[in-house]
C-alpha cells in the first residue's frame, strides 16, 4: 500500500487563522475544461479617462469634483454599504430572528491619478504613498469611539466584481468586528496565551525552515501560499515583526511592504500574461480599545485564476455547501509563483 | 432621530444554522453597476447532443458508454475530488501544519436523458424520479463504514462553474464531516437540547406566521428567503415534519418535495426571464452512526443573479475579507419570488 502524499492524494488541511478545513484534490487538475471562459482585459487605458468617476478632475455620481490629485485620493464612498449615522436598534423574534443596526463608514482610495495602471505597474515609492494612506486611516478610523473594525481592500478586475478598472481600493470601518477578522482574533488569542508568540510568528518559522511555500522574501516581509491556501495561487503577505497594524510599521517597513506588493503582484501578472484579477486586503486588529498583544498584520491575496487568463477556479456546489476546495496544491502554486520573472510582461524588451 | 427599520438601514443578520453574522445594506441596491455582464444562456439546445458526456449512448472521457437510459442515470465522477482507495495519514508540523488524508465518493446523477431540459422545464413525476435518487444514494452511501457525510447538490448554469447543460447534479461522500454541515450540526445540536425540538421546527413557524418571507407552500413543505440569506434571492426547501435525511421522506412528502422544486425553480427563471443560475444542494445528518435527532434536513439554492440576467452579486473583497453582506433585503426578494407566476416563461400561450 502506497504511503500518504500530499502531492498525489486527496486530503484536508487546517487553517489555524479560521480554525476551519479545506479539501485537496491535487489529482484533480487534469480533469478538462469545458465550462465558462473569463475575458481578459486587453483594453488599452487612456492615462486619463473624462467618463471615469475616479480620475482627477472629473465629476462623480454626487455632482462632487474630484481634485486634480498627483499622488493618492480618499474619499467617502458615494454608495457606501455602511453609514454612520444609522440609529441604533435590534430586532428578536423567537431567539432564531436577530438583528442589529450596524453603523460605519465606506471609503475609496485612488492608488494613483493615472487611469491606465495597476500596483504592478506602479514604483515602489507610488505603492509605498497608499502603504502610507492605508496607516493614516487605519490611524484615523481606527480612532473614532464608533468604529471597532477597519477593514482595507481592494478588487482587482471585471472576474472580481470591480467595476472600475481605475487603480483603486476601499475602506469598509464598522461598529462590530465581522466574521472572518473575529475567528482570527480568536485563535491568535488562543495560540499566543498558550505560546506567548504570536501564531503567524510561529508559523513563519517553518515556513522559512520548510521553503517550499515561500513566493519572495525581503529584509521585512515574507510573502509565500499558506498551507491551508483556499484560492488557487493564494497568498499571505507577512512581516517578519510582529505588529498588530499598518501604523505601527516604521519607515524602513513601509518601503519593504511596497516592494513585496509590487514584486508580488508583478509575479502575478506574469503567470498568465494578463492582468491579474484578485480580492486582496490586510487584516489587523481591532479597533475596539482592548490590547491584541496576539494579532499579527497581514495581507491576504484571494486571486480566482486557476490554468490561464481564461479558465477560474468557481467556489460554488461543494464549496457554498460544504467547505473550500482546491485542485493544485500550495506548493505547486508557490513553485510557478517563484519560478516567474519579476520583470513585468509588459516591460520586457524584445 | 428616526427609529431602527430593516427595510431601510445597515445592519447585520444572524445565522441560527451556522452560528456566523451577516451584513445588509438595503440603502445600497440603488447603487449603478457599470462592471461586469453574464452572458445569459439563450441557446436552443437539441434533446441529445453527440458530443455531450452525459446524454444516452454517448462515451465518455474514459471510454465508458453510457446506457440508453430513460430516466435518470448515476456513475462515479471521472474526475472526482474523492477517491475511496486513499491509504490513510496525517501530516503536522510545530501544530500550524496539519493535514489528514481523505477518502470518498464523487458521483454525477443526470436528472434526464433530454439535454434540452432543466428542473424547472421537467414535469413533477420526473423531479420525483431524482428525489428517490438523493434517497437510494444517500441510503447506499451512508450505509457505507467509510462515509459519514453525504453532500448532493447541483451547479446550473456557467456562471455557477457548471461545465456543462446537460441536467444534472452532483454527490460528493466523504470520511469526515466538512465545514458547514459540521456546524450546523453543532447549532441544531445546541438548540434541540435547550427546546426539546428542531431548530428549524421552530423557525418555520415564526416564518408561517409572519408570511413576509414565505414563497410557496404545498402540504409537506415550505419555501422560503431565510431571514439570514446571504444571496439575493436565495431560498431554503423545508419539511414541514423534521426528518433528519431524504429517506425518510414518506411517499407523499417526496412528490411534494419535486413540486416545490418544480415551482420554486420555475419561479426562478421568470424572475428575469432566464435559465436561473445557482447552487443546490441538501443539508442532511452526518452518516456516521451517531444519532441525529437535532437534524432536520433543508435543500439550500444559492443563486448568484442580483438585478437582471445579466447582472449578479459578487462575494468579493469584504465578503471574502470580512463577511457576506447583501444589498437588498431577504423580505424583498422573497416578494419578488412571490409575485411571480408559475407557469414557465418558455410555456405561456402569447
Ligand atoms: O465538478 P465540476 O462540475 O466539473 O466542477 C464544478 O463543481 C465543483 C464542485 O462544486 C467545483 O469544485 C468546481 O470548481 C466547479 O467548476
Ligand atoms: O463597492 P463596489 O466596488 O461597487 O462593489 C464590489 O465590492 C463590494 C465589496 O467587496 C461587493 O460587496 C460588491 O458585490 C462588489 O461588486
Amino acid at each position: 500500500m502506497a504511503s500518504f502524499d500530499l502531492a498525489q492524494q486527496p486530503h484536508r488541511r487546517f487553517n489555524p487563522l479560521t480554525g476551519e478545513w479545506l479539501l485537496v484534490s491535487p489529482h484533480r487538475a487534469l480533469r478538462p475544461w469545458q465550462g465558462q471562459q473569463e475575458a481578459p482585459d486587453r483594453t488599452q487605458r487612456p492615462t486619463h479617462d473624462p467618463a471615469c468617476y475616479l480620475c482627477p478632475g472629473n465629476t462623480r455620481a454626487n455632482g462632487e469634483v474630484n481634485p486634480a490629485y498627483e499622488g493618492t485620493f480618499v474619499f467617502d464612498n458615494d454608495f457606501a454599504a455602511l453609514t454612520p449615522d444609522a440609529p441604533a436598534g435590534t430586532v428578536e423574534l423567537g431567539g432564531l430572528l436577530r438583528a442589529e443596526a450596524e453603523s460605519g463608514v465606506g471609503r475609496v482610495i485612488c492608488f494613483s491619478p493615472r487611469h491606465d495602471l495597476t500596483l504592478p505597474e506602479m514604483s515602489t515609492p507610488d505603492i509605498r504613498r497608499v502603504v502610507d494612506v492605508w496607516a493614516a486611516q487605519f490611524a484615523e478610523l481606527g480612532a473614532r469611539p464608533d468604529i471597532n473594525y477597519v477593514q482595507i481592500f481592494e478588487n482587482k478586475g471585471a472576474v472580481m466584481g470591480c467595476s472600475n478598472p481605475h487603480p483603486h481600493g476601499q475602506i469598509w470601518a464598522q461598529r462590530t468586528v465581522p466574521g472572518d477578522p473575529a475567528k482570527e482574533t480568536g485563535q491568535q488569542a488562543a495560540y499566543f496565551q498558550e505560546h506567548g508568540r504570536t501564531l503567524l510568528s510561529a508559523y513563519l518559522d517553518i515556513e522559512l525552515q520548510e521553503q517550499t511555500r515561500v513566493v519572495l522574501e525581503n529584509e521585512h516581509w515574507v510573502v509565500l501560499v499558506p498551507f491551508w491556501a483556499a484560492w488557487p495561487f493564494e497568498t499571505l503577505v507577512l512581516p517578519r515583526r510582529p505588529v498588530q497594524d499598518v501604523t505601527q510599521l516604521t519607515d524602513a517597513e513601509r518601503d519593504a511592504f511596497a516592494d513585496a506588493i509590487r514584486r508580488l503582484t508583478i509575479r502575478y501578472d506574469n503567470l498568465f500574461q494578463t492582468s491579474f484579477p484578485y480580492s486582496a486586503g490586510l487584516h489587523q486588529r481591532p479597533t475596539d480599545g482592548q490590547p491584541h498583544p496576539a494579532w499579527h498584520l497581514h495581507m491576504h491575496f484571494f486571486p480566482p485564476l486557476l490554468r490561464s487568463a481564461t479558465v477560474r477556479k468557481f467556489m460554488v456546489g461543494y464549496e457554498l455547501l460544504a467547505n473550500p476546495q482546491r485542485d493544485i496544491t500550495p506548493e505547486y502554486a508557490a513553485q510557478r509563483l517563484r519560478e516567474l520573472s519579476e520583470v513585468h510582461y509588459k516591460q520586457e524588451v524584445a
